[in-house]
């Protein structure tokens, strides 16, 4: 899969942004690889050219043990300068965005193993799965009552934020209800075997050519029998209860319309999530696998971690968007086209990486990422 | 190129299209080419399966004389069912569609015939043009502000729309300014000789794979001396001040950038447009070229006819938004993904076919229709 | 399909041919379409460069009208060269190119109108066909035994024959028999009965990638019943005692290998043909389709006409072969890789065009021709 | 590329191959892995459905340490069984096939790192190379009278071979001489420098499509400058002398047209070595490097090592050929189709691999292989 990278690309990688970032910013300092650059820049033009993306996986050298050097000398390198107590706010800034950006890794890291995995016949296990805790039927399906009117969203003044969270702004919020919990794996399946998959009026035109041309019949990971799913811990039974995950965009469009309803603004997403905790099944929890939903019905459940939820707006730039300056504006600006938006984080998010104005983006026919649905309807 | 058709398959769709929505609605009807459906069938699959559009161009039967044939039969039915004065409001909008979809079909058969003559190396004229009228130079290139706050949008109740304009809904308007006309060809030349085809950090990251990919220097149809152009009137001299035409939505947008703009949203161009006369440079004009803007300076210019106007809204939904019932919903929701909205019409869009709510859309790497640039600005 | 050309542009490049090779040599002559030149030469590089070859299909100009006058002129300034009788050698023997040219592209029409009439779903009728003759079963299948030891194949001095039939040569032949007769539908549909398709160890490699790629489950024309073809005549009966036909190398090998068989040499086939006479179903007979053996079990029947037959010899050069002189000589020798020999004509080929040393080849995948199958043993 | 393995598949399917056809031939044996054969299955369709060849990359598991214990034990159970001494005549046959296909498999893992190495942008060395020798200029270019008449090629009775050698039989050897060594490096830029690349009157009608679409300059790993070339021991210095190296049939064929000779058939380039020692630079001279000639000009240099020569015979059945019985008849017969016959073995060749019957086979693009050129004329 072209948009998947190799563990030993994702380290050297992020290992590479700290120095260029932040090392290389000090006058006469000395990159440990000059020629890495070329290997380990993902995308950032401004910085030179780059490794064909599809090609990281022929990388037999420099090897593990290279890339395992390099990164512990550039962590007592970046140690050493913290030390010295000179660090400014740009520098600040940047080390935040290093850090959220080794959590971004960290996460794609688990998505891609998972991917690789999937795909090897021997469908080997990441990591053995504790007993899984008995769970009951979760809250039945409810649209609880959005703000309408004129609202807030984006990222306000205080902590970190990336660039396309900003700036904070007006929005118009029409009337509208978001769905209390997540679409879980049974209401999927009824979906499913209501045609759903062979009924292309449900679809949007697009959709309906990607599900023909990649012969969609199922979320990713499940089986055949729609009763199993590859997980992180091997093939394991589908929990019904469980929100559905490894959805497109395009199907997550589909189900909606087939449930008579439609995905959420990220506007309506975002408003509804201000006010919460952000709590939730997060990577550091260590299942790694969504999980059903507890809780009141009457309350909004599942907002952060378990899936990404698709919503229905393209991802673009907010009104008066400027992207940061210099390289790291490559981060997000340039991307503002032909993806969706996803809010919440998953439960391979790790936990203090999600805040309610974050925003991730995808194109519309991914699967790979832990990626689900949540409801929304006209009021 | 998969996304154009030959003439005589638009002369049988179109046909094929009152016989299907307006004929067959009668009791009792019986079609004159049953077998035709499946040929002619654009993209209604509520209708049946139909075939492939890249295979449009393979169909060497019928015959263009039994096409013709078609034409005129249906033409004969649709005059006496007029003409016994039995329709109803639903048949009348019916025919409505049918006359706008027509008109739409007019356009695109100069558009795919402009096409196809540019790839055959004997160029050929498709109509050979009256003498250029003499016009001085365009006035000087000046934003005007536009309106802000809350404002309304979309269709209204009279007269005739097609469902994506719909409902009229309230949105918010940053403070923004707008071009007072379209770019010109000697703005675009500007930017090539700049090195705007060279300097990625000038693209979102699709559309400079997509330059990259397709190697493009310049708008689709100029000659490589940037000094001429193909049009329908075979190769012609570049006239500086008329409106560059025929770029896609990532070349619209890495344009802007360089310009220290933005293109403007879809909601400030209708706000632009909602005061103004439907009148421009249109197909009926006879010209089948953009021509400069004339008139003053302070004014908006160009709103309507010459070109296109890429906006940098992706074609969505309006909130509320429900599709047309049946078939013909098909018409535009399925659509809503992964394209742009344009505003405006062209010069060879049909005269009284726009509307200041019209909204057309094309996939941003488009750029065989008469589409062009309005630069905007936050103010 | 890539490897087709339309009936306008067959009409075109054959006159052009006689244009470019004959009148052109005459000093002072005026091509009546200096720029068709890039149109209609197929692959001479040394005349200049060409029209890509799937693009013909997009040249709506010239029309048809300027085509057949081209013809018409052409025509008349060949009968105007010939009758001044100045003919000498050397024009006498490219004029017999030019017409054996023209022999090979009004078999490609006929070809080339099945596969293009096959893929529109109305599945057009070009010539309505006789009421079909009764014919009996074919005889029995025999092999009979063919010559052994040092024999001499190739063209000799008399008569026009194409560079790449040249130079006559020994060749050496082993003990072998071949069969009296080409395959049979019926004997054919007992190879797919008994699960040909499905059994990747008949195949060669290359084979069995093209039949999964392709999804072949039949020879090319046939129905999804296998009692049933497409024809120039429209959908007919398939006739279990004529000749399979439309099958490709790979599918004629795997048969062979299937019933214990192998294909002939080229040696062999051409060894047995050399003392009969040219006499078979061709196209001139008007039927258009393979029509079963009649004749003397004993005899070898079909070697002329009906199909094409796939030989196990590669296409290479004979021992000693120079190509002609001039553009004439990328006829034949620049296809000498990645072909496979068929020998004997078919029922599309012109009488009078055949000869026991004609060498015909296409890939190894090609069905779109009227080939068919002989086997032989070694004895 | 997908034809090229990683280093750890290479290991794990000839390990399996010993398994698989000698192992597990005693009844009772239980493999060690049974669900890797579907892993390591190279191309044996009756041993069951097999893993994608260009999915050999993603397979992070098993690990290098379970492969090298797989090869430990099973390398112990060969020597058990051997030890016991109840080694029969089949037993031995494939032994012998075992160990010459590791030794294919040792060639190829040395060609498939020197290509993988060549895409690293870091360019990798593999082996330092020690101190150059110092070599004269090579004898200069002869033709030397081959045998003319009927001769023998092909295995006779003693000793190891694939069953694609087989069985000895007749050829017919025409007038013809080969070139005493072969093509050096510095006879090949001349063909560069004369406009080889550029003239495709020079080349097959698919090696110029081939050298268009692959944008063919140079052989694969010469530098832009025609003076230096990717290695095994890095970038090096083009050896004037040496034999040029990694050239693909098309480009072998072409140079032989520029030079007005042509390639040697199999059976030409057999019959002269038939008479001579099978020594040469091989593999295990540690070079890994082709060499200049060296020796009397009028003998034939090179016949062995250095670099493989392409013919211009394809590669189909001897006559009489009849594949080994079960899958072991899949190791050569069913690639009988599109590919081309080396001869001679290689730089990278296992020395004692090869003997003067040896043919080895690859498409006429590939250009990985150490594929070089000698030259022959008809006398």
């Amino acid at each position: 899969m072209p948009d998947a990278s190799p563990a030993k690309w994702h380290l050297a990688h992020t290992t590479w942004f700290f120095e260029q970032f932040l090392l290389a910013r000090r006058p006469g300092y000395r990159p440990l690889h000059p020629e890495w650059n070329y290997l380990f820049n993902s995308y950032y033009q401004s910085l030179g050219s780059m490794h064909a993306r599809p090609q990281r996986g022929l990388l037999s050298r420099p090897t593990l043990g290279e890339v395992l050097d390099y990164r512990q000398r550039i962590d007592e390198r970046m140690l050493e300068l913290l030390a010295r107590d000179e660090v400014d706010a740009e520098f600040a800034a940047l080390l935040a965005l290093g850090l959220n950006h080794e959590q971004q890794h960290q996460e794609l890291l688990l998505t891609d193993i998972k991917h690789l995995f999937s795909l090897n016949p021997l469908q080997p296990v990441f990591r053995e799965r504790a007993t899984a805790p008995g769970t009951g039927p979760p809250p039945g399906l409810r649209f609880l009552r959005g703000r309408e009117g004129v609202a807030q969203i984006g990222h306000g003044e205080d902590g970190f934020a990336y660039d396309n969270e900003t700036p904070r702004h007006r929005v118009l919020l029409y009337a509208h209800a978001l769905a209390n919990r997540a679409v879980t794996n049974a209401e999927y399946r009824a979906f499913i075997e209501d045609g759903g998959y062979r009924t292309p009026t449900l679809w949007l035109s697009d959709g309906w050519d990607a599900a023909c041309a990649q012969a969609w019949q199922r979320p990713l990971y499940w089986g055949q029998d729609l009763q199993s799913e590859f997980t992180l811990a091997g093939v394991q039974t589908l929990d019904d209860a469980a929100p559905v995950c490894h959805v497109s965009f395009y199907e997550a469009d589909a189900f909606a319309r087939w449930a008579g309803a439609r995905l959420p603004t990220e506007s309506e997403w975002e408003s509804a999530a201000q006010q919460r905790a952000v709590t939730g099944n997060f990577a550091d929890g260590g299942t790694l696998r969504p999980r059903p939903a507890t809780g009141e019905c009457g309350e909004p459940l599942q907002l952060f971690g378990d899936v990404w939820e698709w919503t229905s707006s393209p991802y673009v730039a907010y009104p008066g968007f400027s992207p940061a300056a210099g390289a790291i504006g490559e981060y997000n600006g340039k991307f503002m086209c032909g993806q969706w938006v996803l809010r919440g984080g998953s439960c391979v998010t790790p936990a203090g990486h999600l805040r309610p104005s974050y925003r991730n983006f995808f194109k519309p026919d991914a699967r790979w990422q832990f990626s689900g649905i949540r409801l929304a309807q006209d009021a």
